[in-house]
């Protein structure tokens, strides 16, 4: 997508605060442990509260100020500089091209003034012939402080619980920053964090970690402010983004992403052949190698976190395209494929590649090594050439490895449920299990509208067999440009993909959440459901609808079967019933007392349980 | 759910037609064939049109004129005449409290008039001691003409495309009357068909047929009139419910269920305990077996076509419930136990199985086996109590089957993604491979206002594993009532999940239209498209949003990407281009072709393919 929501203020105003998504979700809020934020969920009923993961920011911080004009402060920044392997350099010079602008016409969108920070002013690269990547130090066996806020993060509040298949995943019972260095040291796990980008907050990818996901968000035709730019990446990790990639294209893309990349607490993605297609005009045959790297260079400067580079997408695999339904539906896919075949030359990325691992070793820039070939229908799933990219991608993954690059691999699209699988297993053994990364996939084509709907099926299944992070889908994919609300059902969708993946792997953390909600559900504590829902504010209004009064949030029924036929009602009164007679006993003594006496019945009919009294 | 939809009209207010969902979706029309109603998608381009299954009865045919004051056509009613095993009766006499009211108090709804009609002015019954169930027919070796209708109606389009993991289901390369005949014989499939409910459209509900879904109605507070009774099951039908459950409680459910059945091309369900619970006063304890019974008999004298029967829920089973996190969540379920541990006594539905086996026989009613004891939360999944309701179940379907009584299994619930499997597998060992007829599950609990999808998630994938029919979850599960977007989206959630287990299973059926829909959108057909979606309505505004122009319909490109990056409209380029220098050549020629030049190339560095104009 290019453009993502309605403008809401005159081109080119100036910044303002005021159009950016604040506060706690209803029912929560925002606590540290060691410098690294939760969201908390105090319950009612003596119940201990619950510790969320928490992708949102200092945005959802009451007692945080903002101020976009300013960025967020730089959490990583003296990490970064501590480690004494990076200098501050000039940096390439900005051009006019570099926002899509022609010579002599205006950039729409105000600037962001890095002068006005005490950081950042510019850029920070390797030393040398250094690399400065959470790769090269892992296997140097340093632990980091991304990975010390890491392994607080990953733990929450698991417990000893983990029953579940994880597919030969090796989750372990509690995450320490040993085990997160020795995932990333074996390429199994990246942590996205551009030296460039020191406003983040540490987040890993892997498949022994909780599952993530992405949302993409992109600018708009009419650009409507700095402001609007920098909500759309708020709103997204708001309902729980774990990262964001930026997809703009056209005019004031540099621009944008600069406010974007300044005050995002998320890492940021990019596919940088988009802007490179920008710099020459949209025809893709003017590409070269030149303007790519140029344009690589701007963005690891800028503080991306990680690039889609389509480098698998290789000559001899084109014509394996010739006969599927949907050709190449992959955006960065379709541009290469057309350079390759109008300059007949191999693809400049798989040419370059060594060079590319070069550039972004200088700023740890991570690899999301693009699946230009997958498919874009169920009938072209798992088919010849989205293998035989894949493969490529397994030895482009072994190059970066070399270089100490991270590396995520990127996977499809549209897949019936029953070929999923081979999609993991075919991935981990080709490259290594380095991080999955796929978009869906959708199980089926026919439901345009609710592709949110159809590829979040996808989603959690290929999340449970192993895929590290999801790329949600929006209801509006196929047909239009996500406005607000199809972000946040995009983000809700795949949250509970997930969540689900998690759960189903046995994920020691995942089935807390559960489990509260399951209580507060059975207890009737109606406050502590909306609470711990995904969506509090959805939760509370959809109940609201039938029983808004207050009196209603304590009521031991709900309007969708009333207190007579309230199963939950009934079943308490039933449990309540037993353990009037057998109130000194323990749970387990109850339920040994009841079968006991169940079996005395029905050999011999005696009583068991004292009538309840009716009502 | 006791209510759902907002009143639009005065109480009491006399049936109008003006209310009824009518006519066609967009793009499509109605079709028959020997008598069997199709959605026919008419497509551009030179393509075959594609035929859908079609649930929505004469309301979509634009041919037909409705008036629900007569009900629809009795299509069945002389092909059970003409077998002879019935006979016309008199009935059980209507009384008040089948209405739910009280002595002296007044019908708020007003009644449908059989008196009117050619047809079911009397209910039929088998004659003597006979059983006029489709199973017992079955197993003479009697092929009848719903078995004749259901064969044309699984057979769609189907081609030879058959490629899919179907879990050790027998799905033919196309249906014969005899196939049917043969599954229902082994009670591996039912046809729910009361033989006062001729105005059915013969279905099949069995693991080697399409995957059914069931959507829930019941009737609101205020009762606004029959038209809007009936609306809820039109609505419902219109988006692709299979079958259709009032789940009514409360005042006028007699009559509210006269109106739906008389106009229900499709199926109709119930839970007769609710309403038995209802005659007496809504005290669990006062409920008899004599009460029961007098209910069942009701109901299969209106036409009601299968009955969730609540036998499993033994009283051994109870106290396995003692220790869960969400006690027992079933409505039925919860009301036996109470009635069970208030008796002191086994469930007199257990008791009387036999007698209920007899009764159903007589009217052709199927058994719709009830999970009383299904997990109410992903804790609760797959324990002891879920099991040995199981069991029972199983055992309770042997004894129906010496009875040549139809049975399906209901089944879960709540369960993540790792115990789904199990469910199958244990329902089809434990029930001989009774159809399975589950409510989602749930693969999480943390999303209340989103259960549609939580739960759309594992009815795809135990779809797939061979759960016959889908049960839907609206958004509002959990929540409150769900109106009647909340229905439509619920019915869209889980279509897409029975057609992505059909597309995983192989069925023949099924890859078609996903392939019609791929080609629509590689072609840029966008009026293909919108008539090819589930909901033509919803594809179309959304698309509308953005480029709403009539010139988009035919634009080579649409708002997500634009011309310049739209990957669709780039590959077709490419092809051309290849296609150019080879039009002489099949598309297997041609992808040959270009692998040779194309290895040409790698070698020597030779032309493969003309360059592209640049644009």
């Amino acid at each position: 997508m290019n453009k993502v929501f309605a403008p809401r203020k005159p081109a080119g105003a100036q910044p303002s605060n005021e159009g950016i998504s604040r506060g706690a979700l209803p029912g929560s809020r925002k606590i540290h442990e060691r410098g690294v934020p939760f969201r908390e969920v105090a319950l009612s009923g003596g119940e201990a509260p619950v510790r969320l993961y928490d992708t949102s920011g200092p945005y959802t911080d009451n007692s945080r100020a903002i101020d976009i004009s300013r960025g967020l402060a730089p959490l990583r920044r003296d990490w970064i500089l501590a480690r004494g392997d990076v200098e501050e350099y000039e940096g390439r010079a900005r051009r006019p091209e570099d926002d899509g602008l022609k010579p002599g016409e205006a950039l729409a969108a105000p600037q962001f003034d890095r002068a006005a920070l005490a950081h950042c002013r510019r850029p920070l690269r390797a030393k040398g012939g250094r690399r400065v990547t959470q790769l090269e130090y892992a296997r140097a066996g340093i632990v980091t402080q991304e990975m010390e806020f890491i392994a607080v993060r990953e733990n929450l509040g698991r417990s000893a619980l983990a029953e579940g298949n994880s597919f030969g995943a090796s989750i372990p019972a509690a995450i320490t920053p040993e085990f997160v260095r020795a995932e990333v040291a074996r390429g199994r796990a990246i942590i996205p964090a551009n030296v460039n980008h020191p406003e983040s907050e540490p987040m890993i990818i892997g498949r022994n970690f909780l599952t993530k996901v992405n949302a993409n968000i992109g600018n708009s035709a009419v650009v409507s402010g700095a402001a609007e730019e920098v909500e759309k990446m708020v709103w997204a990790i708001r309902w729980g983004a774990d990262t964001v990639m930026d997809l703009s294209t056209g005019r004031n893309i540099h621009t944008i992403r600069e406010w974007i990349v300044r005050n995002s607490p998320v890492p940021i993605g990019t596919v940088p052949i988009y802007q490179a297609l920008e710099k020459v005009g949209g025809v893709a045959e003017e590409l070269s190698w030149d303007i790519y790297r140029d344009t690589l260079i701007e963005q690891c400067e800028q503080g991306v976190d990680y690039f889609t580079v389509h480098a698998g997408v290789r000559l001899a695999h084109i014509p394996l395209t010739a006969e599927r339904v949907t050709g190449i539906v992959s955006r960065g896919g379709s541009i290469l494929a057309k350079w390759c075949l109008a300059h007949h030359k191999e693809n400049f990325l798989y040419a370059n590649f060594e060079e590319i691992c070069d550039i972004l070793a200088r700023y740890d820039v991570s690899f999301s090594l693009g699946d230009g070939l997958r498919p874009g229908s169920t009938a072209d799933a798992n088919d010849a050439a989205q293998f035989a990219e894949l493969d490529t991608l397994g030895e482009l993954n072994r190059i970066a490895q070399r270089h100490n690059v991270q590396v995520m691999i990127e996977g499809p699209g549209h897949v019936p449920m029953h070929k999923i699988k081979e999609n993991m297993d075919r991935q981990l053994a080709a490259c290594d299990e380095a991080p999955f990364y796929t978009l869906g996939p959708l199980v089926t084509d026919i439901a345009p509208g609710y592709d949110h709907i159809t590829s979040g099926i996808g989603a959690a299944m290929i999340g449970w067999f192993g895929t590290a992070m999801l790329c949600y889908v929006t209801p509006k994919e196929h047909l239009g440009l996500p406005d607000r609300d199809d972000v946040k059902q995009g983000v809700i969708a795949y949250r509970i993909a997930a969540h689900a993946a998690d759960l189903a792997k046995g994920h020691p953390a995942a089935r807390i959440w559960d489990d509260a909600m399951s209580k507060a559900r059975f207890e009737f504590r109606w406050r502590d459901q909306f609470a711990l829902a995904l969506d509090p504010e959805t939760a509370q209004a959809y109940h609201d609808e039938t029983l808004p009064a207050d009196g209603a949030k304590v009521a031991h029924f709900c309007s969708m079967c009333g207190p007579k036929f309230c199963s939950m009602k009934i079943s308490q009164e039933v449990r309540d019933a037993a353990r009037e007679r057998n109130d000194t006993l323990s749970a387990a003594e109850i339920r040994e007392a009841m079968a006991r006496k169940s079996e005395e019945f029905r050999q011999g009919g005696g009583e068991i349980y004292r009538p309840v009294p009716p009502g």
